[in-house]
């Protein structure tokens, strides 16, 4: 097998815009370029109905929804330009980090995850919540861009 | 930053021998191409003295250890030319797994691990022994290539 034939074909950047975001996110974009593979990008609305915003309290379920998926998008996009990802789709979505990163990754045929080795959207997301370490349901390769542990925090 | 500031350098293969490894090898060996890296290799040799095979049991302490090692360089160097591995180091070491790979990693200025997603020598090895999933003490980023849950038995 060539190097060329065993190059990954369409890379997922899943990133909680958290302390590292942008190295990690320069990684995955340099990894595209290296493998000539698409790259896209996900970002997980940790959405809990209970949690909102003041000045959101009056407005339906859906609006609050449609209102938080719209603000992501967009700081999903100034995300995209300041790590120069030429990226193929965007996702946003709401609900487990976990489940859809998941997801997505299996429904577009990722062939690889690219994540932070630590916080909200790190590696521990894939890991489940039994102790043994293993990757529950990674349908693919997964790197984990080391960040340190300083950065864990929420920006 | 562009992408070829953007490569790795040192790649360290970690390998158990296991079901697997020749994907992960190739894996290994491909990333190495990719980036333009030195690709180095490591085994661990898991050995304890209590459980000795029963050729072994004569012989003093050193020499046990001497000839494990010995018998799983060989091992490594046939592993290396299966994967077509163009290799700057082989390190056998006896110990710990996870620690004897830090070791090194941290010794030997690697930028990326790569190892399987289960089993023995993998991911779950770099992630101590607490359930919070983080990766204790990996001085760079791991990349855990995908194995099926039905590869996790020994050879």
């Amino acid at each position: 097998m060539t190097a060329e034939e065993n190059n990954y074909r369409h890379i997922l950047l899943a990133t909680d815009f958290g302390n590292h975001a942008e190295s990690i996110g320069t990684r995955a974009t340099a990894m595209a370029k290296q493998h000539g593979a698409r790259l896209s990008l996900i970002h997980v609305v940790d959405y809990v109905p209970t949690d909102l915003p003041g000045d959101l309290i009056e407005l339906p379920q859906l609006k609050i929804e449609d209102h938080l998926v719209e603000s992501a998008r967009e700081r999903l996009e100034e995300f995209a330009s300041l790590i120069n990802a030429d990226y193929t789709n965007l996702w946003i979505e709401i609900g487990s980090t976990r489940h859809e990163i998941l997801r997505i990754a299996e429904e577009e045929d990722v062939d690889l995850i690219v994540l932070g080795s630590h916080g909200r959207s790190g590696l521990a997301l894939l890991l489940g919540s039994t102790a043994n370490g293993v990757l529950h349901g990674a349908p693919c390769d997964v790197l984990a861009v080391r960040v340190t542990e300083s950065s864990t925090q929420d920006p």
